[in-house]
């Protein structure tokens, strides 16, 4: 499936937030600009300047054209950008706090814009949780939550998924279709998970998983695998008792809704062809549970959604890597599939509210 | 490598603990056995009637002979077996406290074989906690920690391995070699682990890894990469604070002794090539957050071998798997593969010995 075929013709662009400045972010951007990879009514949100000086550093052949939310030049090998000022210069590798409050107003222009109708979905490029913090933001936790706040909305469920078309002789792949996997807890110390695995939470995560696999992905009846908490799914109660007191009532009462879910299953044996067979998601109960096997299987290409938002934000699965910024040798291959999913998934909701 | 060639023809026989005999374990043995799947010079040991039971009812075409240690009689189809009685009689899929002291025995005999020279190694079908405990024995916490405790050592090291041969075409493989993760903790309830990672603990864990890479593998200077505990391996403090305050102290420590020891590194991108490269073994914290990937990429293909303990002892990766056991449907893979690897172990020994 070529995804870009789904989206109308005068549908609003997707929007590629570029992130922190001394990342990949800009020239992974760049270099999918240059390659001729970015969709037809792709648009940058950064500062033109500094995009226009790191293309040019790494010999990227590519034409920046500002506009404004709501116009969206097109051409070959033209990047239409919509422009956001630096506070201070940018370096590739060097973190800067005075740029924290920029890379928060790119954001806040995406999401202006897919709230307008201007956009039809955002895509996220990697920021740094870190120098936000430094730069004056001290309760800031990552884009996912920001987005939350952003947007109102109580509650949202991170998702890593693969694309299928992209993984079709990938091994023990969901049948044909894609991996996804979404996750309980997210970026939370190990030692305050269990604390969190709450009968409210695992139901309520579940309930926002299968709403947004029916409303963005359109499978009418998702069939849901949950990992247990414990190693071996707590083994009936001799490794740990979460999965009988809390989780196995939570699954019943989702049952008991008509929710298609299984589990708790043991998490080191579930991603293997036996139990994924007819899976639409597998939802594990905290970070490295979930995430190590996704990105081994789809490491580069694989990509960030996130569900219960009231507009579609994909992202990539990797970080701002600042040891390869500005070196031109990163991998565009998750931010390729990033903006991919984002399309399919904007053109769902386009066709579901025709 | 075909590994069986550099077992010298005069070595003790590799023996087979048959396991559960209400699991998987039993059809396995006498399915590799039938299929001519067994390399020369392998033993079972269990209960000779419920073996040829078993086989008769699965209509597989093996000859048991009982024999006792030290002999071990040879043919094609014929599988030798060191006999040990069941308590009661044995229903596939229908678990008997009753038959749990016959498991322990099994276990017992094979220890004492090798400890006498009796036995180059053994490799133990799976057996299911549950039961043991209800047995009678209501401290057993599995296979690995009576291995432990049978052989008066203080400590052993779990370690899940595919074998190189049969993954040439693996994805994100290492190198060219197997894919091996070892554990800080193993079985422990998620919400007991934080607590568990000490400075002590790290370092010990990761000597033992590293004496055993050297010994039973052969590795002259092995390099190991280590998951953070944490997301994101904590995110310099904002995600847990272990990382900062135990394990770069533990792993600054390793390397002022000259391991060549690499982390901590976020779990969730560890699993990729580019961090993967020249690395002989993952140190991961727990259970799920180093088995999970290990499983996706090598189901039935992976091995469990215990290090620290002064014989070889491998496992099969898999459990007793109840729904599956007389059906003959059970997938011998990783028995084949623990077998496989036994071999490789106690061979490396007796050169190293030699």
């Amino acid at each position: 499936m070529e995804a870009g075929t789904l989206m109308p013709d005068n549908a609003p662009p997707v929007v590629v937030t570029t992130g922190e400045p001394a990342g990949i972010g800009p020239e992974l951007t760049l270099m999918l600009a240059a390659q001729g990879g970015l969709p037809a009514n792709t648009v940058a949100v950064g500062d033109p300047a500094m995009l226009r000086k790191r293309a040019a550093a790494l010999g990227l052949n590519v034409t920046l054209v500002e506009c404004s939310p709501g116009e969206c030049p097109g051409g070959d090998k033209v990047l239409p950008v919509w422009p956001v000022a630096l506070n201070e210069p940018a370096t590739p590798g060097v973190l800067n706090p005075a740029n924290a409050d920029y890379v928060l107003a790119t954001l806040a222009l995406a999401v202006d814009a897919c709230q307008k109708g201007l956009a039809a979905a955002m895509v996220t490029a990697p920021l740094h949780k870190g120098v936000i913090i430094e730069g004056g933001h001290p309760g800031f936790t990552g884009h996912t939550e920001w987005l939350r706040d952003a947007c109102g909305v109580d509650e949202v469920v991170m998702m890593l998924a693969t694309d299928a078309a992209l993984h079709a002789s990938a091994p023990g792949w969901l049948g044909s279709g894609d991996l996804r996997v979404a996750l309980v807890t997210t970026h939370l110390p190990l030692r305050k998970v269990a604390d969190a695995i709450t009968f409210e939470r695992v139901t309520r995560i579940s309930r926002l998983l299968v709403a947004d696999l029916q409303r963005q992905f359109g499978i009418a009846k998702p069939r849901i695998a949950v990992c247990g908490l414990n190693p071996h799914a707590g083994e009936d109660g001799h490794l740990g008792r979460e999965e009988l007191d809390i989780m196995i009532p939570a699954l019943d009462a989702l049952r008991a809704e008509g929710v298609d879910i299984l589990g708790p299953l043991p998490a080191d044996t579930l991603f293997t062809p036996r139990h994924l067979a007819g899976v639409d998601a597998v939802l594990a109960m905290y970070h490295d549970q979930g995430l190590a096997v996704l990105k081994y299987a789809g490491f580069g290409q694989a990509a960030n959604i996130t569900l219960g938002l009231p507009l579609v934000r994909t992202s990539v699965d990797h970080g701002t890597a600042l040891d390869l910024a500005g070196k031109g040798v990163a991998d565009p291959g998750s931010l390729n599939v990033a903006i991919a999913l984002a399309r399919r998934l904007a053109a769902q909701r386009l066709s579901a509210t025709a």
